[in-house]
């Protein structure tokens, strides 16, 4: 197949007229540029992009989205709500809010998510007859939906340091670090499906568990991800046990290293931002989310100058938006420094696309370059909200402008799986409505 | 007219199902709630809210969306960027670009506008042969695009205090108060204009002047606003100059009162949130453009709490969407706080209609109730943004989920402007590239 884009964003700070994409099979074969449409190739009109990559999801929390917001509270206390939210899902209706929830993912241009995924087992903390059915759920909505899949499979061990699991918190739990490892060892990647580890948090994960997760994940060659410093009162908790910082823990237990990625990474010290850099890690931002659960806005411009790469994440899908995710690094930060410009637009493209391919473990997507993973989206640069800008401001546009309503087409390892922004295979709000209903038993 | 809204909002904490709104000519004449679809009533599917109210708009700044997003800088350096826009400007280019950024606006809901309109001459700040020229094309334009204006006509004598205006700042100097005074008092209020007053900044007018401002607006009843305390350099500017804050400044030479509107209110003292409140002062918050800016973060729960009402504005246009204006006052005070739910989902929507409506010289707008304007908005709930909430949680997934490209239907004093998600008057994309282009010469 042969995509004539009429603008394409190569890396650069600009975008480039007339692109060629040449796809073989699930790849880009050759990228060209040229003054004409090619016979035979197919139009793409607007703003083609690397596929968009949500670095950080709890499908199910979609589940929850306005739901939340009434009185006053904290992180803690929507916690609470999350938590009976999760208490009301089997693999079933798992699999029909993640289907849901990653074909929205599909038409805001995301191509591939990762999974944090912990509800592993029933009611009381007792294995499904598939001690995977969960995890399988997951694996088969991504394959419906279209889009690419890393299954972060997490481990969660504990109500909080030195706290027993409630009930909720025992469908979390594998009851021991090699429980964990055994299950989790127990899925095999695919075309579409890689796995990786996750530490859910210092709360959740003992040092030594810990310890356990990152050499299981070393010796895979898996990503890890993990929790980290969402909020203040996990950095105290820590310090009072441990005498350090959750990030200190983790480099002390062997997390760090260039497949980790440092979920949230909000209330740093110094030193822990030098760690991430001198460790070649990922920080993974999610601020839509952060502002939602009054997580505070954490230190991209610093961790970026210290040599960090950022990756972006949908985390609550309390907003499903990656350019919004995008500017809000940016945009957050000019409220804490009261400076403009911290980030580029096409920097922060790159955290919305290659920084979160990379940090999934999928380095051959994220990239229009031959040999990448064919997976692009294009963006209208005529709709109200995104028209004006001129060829020249195309990539500041997508970043500072455009919102999930503006993705036009989403091609996801050469298969097309949105077109004129409908879903080829799931009836996206149809199924949304369907799903949360049965979860709150309202259908 | 007869309109069925399947869910109206009606002020409280949640939406009413069945809502009848009877329309003569430009003003709701009954509200009533029925079960059953009346006869020959038109069905409004989804959550019908009053229209939207943008109480700070800088119509021209659309221009600029997306083209200010390179290099570093500030707030100063962004407004070098908005004079050279500013300079390219012609009564014909305003009408232009102000008739598609009114019909963008009229698309996400907004059905009342305020133009903080300062731009009153020609080049070297010669007036036109109609003094009011400027003026007139934002009345047509407002017009054309089927929304209220309420035209601010804006006071700038000066480029800072003490400061010489340079080339741009004379074309929006009427010379003196006086001159300010003839000019802005030469427009008569029409069924969708009113006009009000502005002090462009306690730097751009000095203190006489200002008391000028605020007597010939109390002499009217008209409606006065200011940009107030937006960066702290102003603050400092003040204190310098007359030994106190913008606000007590403006509150010693009588601006303000409960037709009083300060615009921005983002770095308050303790004893300026006092002044407020107790002069039944209404504060205009503009948060996607005080993020852009890298202004900081108002004391929105503050002013609530002293007896403030917060209204909303899209000022620079940089983005168009109350409904993100609206949840951001909520999200960016958790940011600063960490702490959910200062404001109530219905308290937030309150700001971007009720609120916006009394500021803007309109108390007859901004709610559904006999006798009110005949202006209301009616949002999708079955879009994958706003699906899912479910009836219960129908406002809050209005403040929280909604984007402005869920609005389906729009009324504006009984005249339907937007249906379907089309403005029925203004081909908007198309205008706004034609415009824009024209203001940039890339025509």
């Amino acid at each position: 197949m042969r995509y004539w884009c009429e603008l394409a964003w190569l890396g650069g700070p600009t975008a480039t007229a007339g692109v060629v994409l040449d796809v073989e099979g699930d790849r880009i074969i050759a990228v060209t540029t040229t003054g004409e449409v090619p016979h035979a190739a197919v139009r793409l009109a607007g703003l083609t992009i690397p596929g968009l990559a949500n670095a950080h999801s709890h499908a199910f929390h979609r589940a929850m989205r306005a739901r939340t917001q009434r009185g006053t509270g904290s992180f803690w206390t929507w916690r609470e709500q999350m938590y009976a939210a999760a208490d009301r899902l089997d693999p079933d209706l798992y699999l029909a809010v993640a289907r849901a929830t990653f074909a929205e993912m599909a038409l805001a241009g995301i191509t591939v998510v990762g999974e944090f995924h912990y509800l592993h087992h029933g009611p009381g903390g007792v294995p499904y007859d598939d001690p995977n059915a969960m995890g399988a759920a997951l694996i088969a909505a991504a394959g419906d939906a279209g889009v690419r899949l890393t299954l972060l499979d997490t481990c969660y061990l504990q109500g909080g340091i030195g706290v027993e699991l409630n009930p909720t918190q025992r469908r979390y739990s594998d009851g021991d670090v090699v429980g964990w490892a055994t299950r989790a060892g127990a899925l095999a990647d695919g075309a579409m499906v890689r796995h990786g580890a996750a530490i859910h948090s210092v709360r959740a994960v003992d040092p030594a568990a810990t310890e356990v997760v990152a050499a299981w994940a070393e010796a895979r060659s898996a990503v890890l991800h993990a929790h980290v410093s969402e909020q203040p009162a996990e950095n105290e908790q820590c310090r009072v046990a441990y005498g350090c910082t959750p990030t200190e823990l983790l480099a002390d237990r062997g997390a760090l290293g260039p497949r980790f990625t440092s979920v949230h990474a909000t209330h740093l010290t110094d030193a822990d931002v030098a760690r991430y850099g001198a460790s070649a890690s990922t920080c993974c931002f999610c601020p839509t989310t952060e502002r939602d659960l009054a997580d505070g806005i954490g230190p991209a411009k610093a961790l970026v100058d210290a040599g960090v790469r950022i990756s972006l994440g949908s985390d609550s899908n309390a907003i499903i938006d990656l350019f919004e995710e995008a500017r809000a690094v940016e945009l957050d930060e000019r409220l804490a420094s009261q400076v403009r410009g911290s980030h580029s637009a096409h920097d922060l493209l790159s955290m919305a696309t290659r920084h979160g391919y990379d940090c999934l473990g999928w380095p051959d997507g994220g990239r229009l370059v031959a040999g990448a993973l064919a997976d692009f989206t294009t963006v209208r640069l005529d709709s109200v909200r995104t028209v004006g800008g001129g060829v020249g401001h195309a990539v500041a546009t997508a970043v500072f402008a455009a919102s999930a309503a503006d993705v036009r087409h989403v091609f996801v390892g050469g298969r097309e799986v949105v077109r004129d922004g409908v879903h080829l295979a799931v009836d996206v709000a149809a199924e949304l409505a369907s799903s949360i209903a049965a979860i709150y038993g309202e259908s």
